[in-house]
């Protein structure tokens, strides 16, 4: 039983900083390393991580080792996903033995025009190729929804719109859907209103959240996922990432911090925190920056001074 | 009527930032940029500051300048608290013109030993010669108890320990009660258990909640607590303050994010958010060093990118 006498669930995490943490740093991180930071992941008990993103080398030239990465990392034990933006990306990833393909459309249209320079109903005409690409390999497709929760151009998104996105998936047999809170617009009552809408338009839909600590709210963003029965969240390595919109801004949600809340209110990850923390100190020293993460700072709660 | 369909509250924040914030920075705010820091919360909106402590100079050298700073801000519509930690202290502040009188003791016996080398009955001992400068003055007394939720040494703080110091002031007429998590140990469950035994013990008293952000977790605490009816909190401007036990770990719950979480909650406060960024951002500037709120750099969530 957990804090509230409620029955005890797990939290699954999925960490993304390999991929939406490392996207964002200047310096490319040398393979070697990377695949050490993933090793040290899946031993610290991650079972789902998305290690990187099939999309062109020219455009995020720091993952252009994503094959490298996957195959050093596949078969011990974790979930592997990758992003790709489309058909080409989707063959790689398959050919390099990803478990589970993540295709990115925004629910604001002047988000998803700036971002891949297409109409939502362009983007959305991309999705059966990829669907038809897995079918039968074995592997997943997720459906990640960019701008979820807001977008910096539109402002706020309706439910609406981001079922529009849903629906273009839902139709090609895709279950797991990310909402993401792409530069930290979700609050408490936005990702409760969102969540029960989707859960009734959606029965079948398997939710996962991923939200950014942008405006300092990204773990009260889980709170109220938890009160709308969400278990399932995304997060990175020592709060990896950033906001392209907003110098110093920090990025994802820790996820040594989220692990931290989950096990301090009685909910299993599964996962070690001190090998988390160590291995998010040892991130800190590869990036050669400091990390946002807390938790990675003042260690767990009742660690003696 | 807020998110949830609940009647819409106010919360009421008491800016800390100048006290615990500007004690722990190593550097001296000179007096007139202090003061012009205390004019601007009041300015913006900030009802209720913790503007100094009146303890000894040489313990504290960064806030020897308490009367001054006092002197400069009364009468413009803020109520002023002020730390004061004994006898000597409280006649000082209460000479300065200081509203409210804020007196220390911590539920951990450890942690008061350390902090003021006295056990915890000693200390109890301290308030009744407090409380009587006080009666008559027209001021008020406020009792903050440290380690409430927690104690770097001593690890949990149980309620019955919160108590007993509850016990002491109220039995000198105090009413007022800060629970302190002086390292940043409180989580949701032990938030929401320690405020339902208090409310059951001493349903005169109006607790107010002082958290850090120390494992990321500060607002997530703020949740919690407002789900026990709690609507008194504590904050400090930009994030100030730092944790003596761990280097690089945050401080207080940063204000302007508390602010902007309880404004997309439909809770009203009084205070304008624009203002206390730009405050904050000038802050920064005196310090010389960046600060972690994060609200502070990022901008409210529906201001175009």
């Amino acid at each position: 039983m957990n804090w509230e006498g409620k029955p005890m669930k797990d939290l699954i995490t999925t960490e993304v900083g390999m991929r939406d943490g490392l996207q964002m740093e200047s310096r490319f991180v040398p393979t070697n390393e990377k695949i050490e930071i993933g090793l040290g992941l899946i031993g610290a008990g991650l079972r789902r991580i998305e290690a990187t993103s099939f999309v062109s080398p020219k455009a995020v030239p720091q993952l252009v080792d994503a094959a490298e990465v996957i195959g050093a990392l596949r078969g011990r034990g974790a979930t592997l996903a990758a992003l790709v933006p489309n058909l080409r990306g989707a063959e790689r990833a398959l050919e390099a033995g990803v478990d589970e393909l993540v295709m990115f459309i925004s629910a604001s249209e002047e988000h998803n025009r700036r971002n891949v320079n297409r109409s939502i109903a362009e983007s959305l005409e991309t999705i059966a190729p990829v669907a038809q690409a897995v079918a039968g390999s074995g592997r997943g497709l997720r459906a990640a929804v960019s701008t979820a929760f807001g977008c910096p151009w539109q402002g706020d998104v309706t439910p609406e719109e981001v079922a529009r996105v849903i629906e273009g998936f839902a139709a090609q047999g895709v279950r797991a859907v990310t909402l993401g809170d792409t530069t930290g617009m979700a609050t408490p009552p936005i990702v409760r209103r969102l969540c029960d809408k989707l859960a009734d338009w959606f029965p079948e839909v398997e939710l996962t959240l991923h939200f950014h600590n942008t405006r300092g709210i990204g773990l009260v963003n889980v709170m109220a996922g938890l009160d709308a029965g969400i278990v399932r969240y995304e997060s990175a390595l020592g709060g990896l990432g950033g906001c392209p919109f907003a110098k110093g801004a920090t990025g994802n949600i820790c996820t040594e911090d989220l692990v931290y809340m989950a096990g301090e209110m009685g909910l299993k990850t599964g996962v070690d925190l001190s090998s988390l923390i160590a291995l998010a100190q040892r991130m800190q020293a590869i990036l050669g920056h400091d990390l946002p993460g807390q938790v990675m700072k003042a260690g767990p709660r009742l660690v003696a001074a």
